[in-house]
């Protein structure tokens, strides 16, 4: 606990921020970090905008930006930066697997205010991919390539540390229907079994956590194994690997390093709270990253939609950072308007999560009564996305002092308005 | 309950259809009838494909289409329920309230095979506004509206019966932020408090089962209290209507008239289930059929993400049918684009709490089979919308039987399933 008085200490001036930004006072903050129920991701070379994640907190949305091999226009990319930016992203994610991967992730973290994230062993898995094999990497290829994304300034790192030799077993005897689907899990569980060795994440997590700590970066202890389908949520190795991730909490906190805990993916809603109270009961509370979750797997196209429907509950139930899902999902590389839809309905749902635990209301309070006033300049400015609103708008004909288009001169409020200010 | 063995002896047809589709025995289904737990909204005169709403049953999903009165373009309608049949809404409402009402409608009845509903005091109080004042109309103007409907083969129609005197007292008494929000609710509100005179559809509830009975509508319990804003949910006024709902569903079961309950509307999620529960209890467990619920109310323009996220948690914890939000609510009258973006928010909805409710996982399974195996024809055809699916992944540039484009060569299911093969 000694070592977390120190990563207390040292963030000050982030406590003080997130404090201020949230309305709590500082030491409830500080007292979250000091517990690892509130984590704030800061790398100091990148130094961004405090952002606290956690228990106490409204919920946070991450954005997922970044090339593919296939598709590599880093001019597309930084829009979705500037996208992600002006819509109220809370942190973003650069997974970029193609082109020069060092170099679009220098520019991302120069132009991006927020938390960044990375998931290294994309990069290294793909060099490699690129000279022969995936499996192929060493153990020294794997930290080098944290320690990279450490020195640019990379604020938390996804690390699947939680995917053991003994998972890999279980995973084979299981009746899953995906098997793995997450991209950094299916690397290490195939270098697990060619190798047949044991995971080096985490086998040598105690290395790991001594480059956390020098270059104060934030574990987002990643969920290999998490499901790919409602058919295989909450079965056996989703579970198991949730105990890996449990302990390896205790031994962040024992060394004074931030961490919180990635989760699925795809869950049937009525599996989604066991989820999270599991999380929060084997983790400690560390906080808790959903993707999505999915709902239900047959609506490609729309999977923004579905992971609003999951992430607004998860956040209701305790989940802290939502990472968000595009239209895209399943299908292509988001586009920048993807990317935009995708962080509105992640944004939605934390905000609906918020106004569930009591938080956020007063913005609900204001467009509701400029709604009663029919006053469309303060409708505009409550608005999630004026722009959208103003469209939308604009395609009535009717007065903007009138009601709103779908009614013209039998405007529900406007009649009903009248006749109880008259006769109350 | 004579009453209602009746009405299931002359549903007889429209029950083994329900059975068969639902996959549940025809006793079930009739059983429910019988007890008002089920109603098949059905008029002779339309005849449409037997849809069964309430327990047990799938949830379904209703579309709103129609004319405003800035905008008549009958073609455009008729394009919304080409669209709402195609992508399966299983009841459509006629809301139209511009142009030759009359015509439309019929022209709706003749083209729409499913479920046909409207709100005939619209059309009354449109017509009487024309010629001067909505609170002009008098009983027989309001009952006659309602007889036509019923000679033309609607199927269900929303009267809002549970607004009293009494109740637009508590109102003017409260301190809501937004009023009367529902036309129809506001129609009567003011037709009240300009005549100081009862609700005609309250107090002749007899004269209107007598016409429900001999025509064979259904009756939708409209809630013209319904809140308009979170801030106003669950309030006293809107309970007090929906007890005064609760023993109109007594009189309807007594004589042998089917009948649903309407519901909000803007509620934050913390308070859905409380509203659900309230309806099975105090309306003895008629069908509950809920607007949205919309669960914040700072997203105008994507108003479907916000009722999907409502209606997905709604109708797992009882909700029975789901009147679906196009992104348009609040701003203008849908598109026919925005009638198929808010219908398939609306089916992802319900197809999510059948789910969480152990229904229809089929589907997902099917869908999770065709990803593990890269099978992108067998995944269109389990696809929510085939034609949005194939043109999101079609901008990928990957070959069909490789992985997503997402990781392109480094696909995670790929590499795994490859090693599983080969190892298990």
């Amino acid at each position: 606990m000694g070592s977390m008085v120190g990563l207390k200490n040292r963030l000050e001036p982030e406590i003080k921020n997130v404090a201020q930004t949230e309305g709590v006072t500082e030491e409830f903050v500080a007292r979250g970090v000091e517990a690892g129920r509130i984590v704030i991701p800061r790398n100091p070379i990148h130094s961004p905008k405090a952002c606290g994640i956690g228990e106490g907190l409204s919920v946070k949305v991450n954005v997922n930006v970044g090339t593919s091999r296939d598709r590599v226009e880093v001019e597309e990319e930084m829009e979705k930066v500037q996208i992600s930016l002006k819509y109220g992203a809370d942190a973003l994610m650069d997974l970029s697997t193609g082109g020069d991967i060092d170099s679009i992730r220098k520019r991302i973290l120069s132009e991006c205010t927020i938390p960044v994230g990375t998931v290294p062993i994309y990069q290294t898995g793909i060099r490699l991919a690129r000279k022969g094999a995936v499996v192929d990497m060493t153990e020294d290829d794997i930290f080098n390539g944290i320690i990279q994304h450490a020195k640019d300034g990379v604020d938390f790192m996804t690390v699947h540390c939680g995917i053991t030799k003994e998972l890999v077993d279980r995973l084979k005897r299981s009746p899953r229907v995906t098997g793995v689907v997450s991209r950094g899990g299916s690397f290490l569980v195939a270098w697990i079994l060619h190798n047949e060795m044991e995971n080096p994440l985490y086998k040598n997590f105690d290395y790991l956590l001594e480059l956390a700590k020098e270059y104060e970066f934030t574990l987002s202890l990643g969920d290999g194994i998490r499901p790919g389908s409602t058919n295989d949520a909450t079965d056996g190795p989703q579970i198991n690997e949730l105990i890996n991730l449990g302990e390896l909490v205790h031994r962040c906190r024992d060394a004074g390093v931030q961490a919180m805990v990635e989760g699925p993916g795809h869950v049937p809603m009525n599996q989604i709270e066991a989820n999270v109270r599991l999380e929060k009961r084997i983790c400690d509370h560390a906080p808790f990253y959903v993707l999505g979750p999915l709902v239900t797997d047959i609506a490609p196209g729309y999977d923004h939609i579905v992971g609003a429907i999951g992430g607004a509950y998860a956040a209701w139930k305790g989940a802290d950072f939502l990472c968000y899902v595009t239209p895209a999902e399943h299908l292509s590389l988001p586009t920048p308007e993807d990317v935009k839809e995708g962080l509105i309905a992640s944004k939605i749902a934390a905000h609906a999560a918020d106004l569930a635990l009591g938080r956020g209301g007063d913005r609900d309070l204001r467009m509701s009564q400029a709604r009663k006033d029919l006053n469309w300049g303060a409708m505009y400015e409550e608005a999630i996305d004026e722009e959208k609103a103003r469209a939308y708008r604009s395609r009535g004909i009717t007065n903007e002092d009138e009601g709103c288009s779908m009614c013209g001169d039998v405007c529900a409020i406007k009649i009903v308005n009248e006749y109880l200010k008259n006769r109350s």
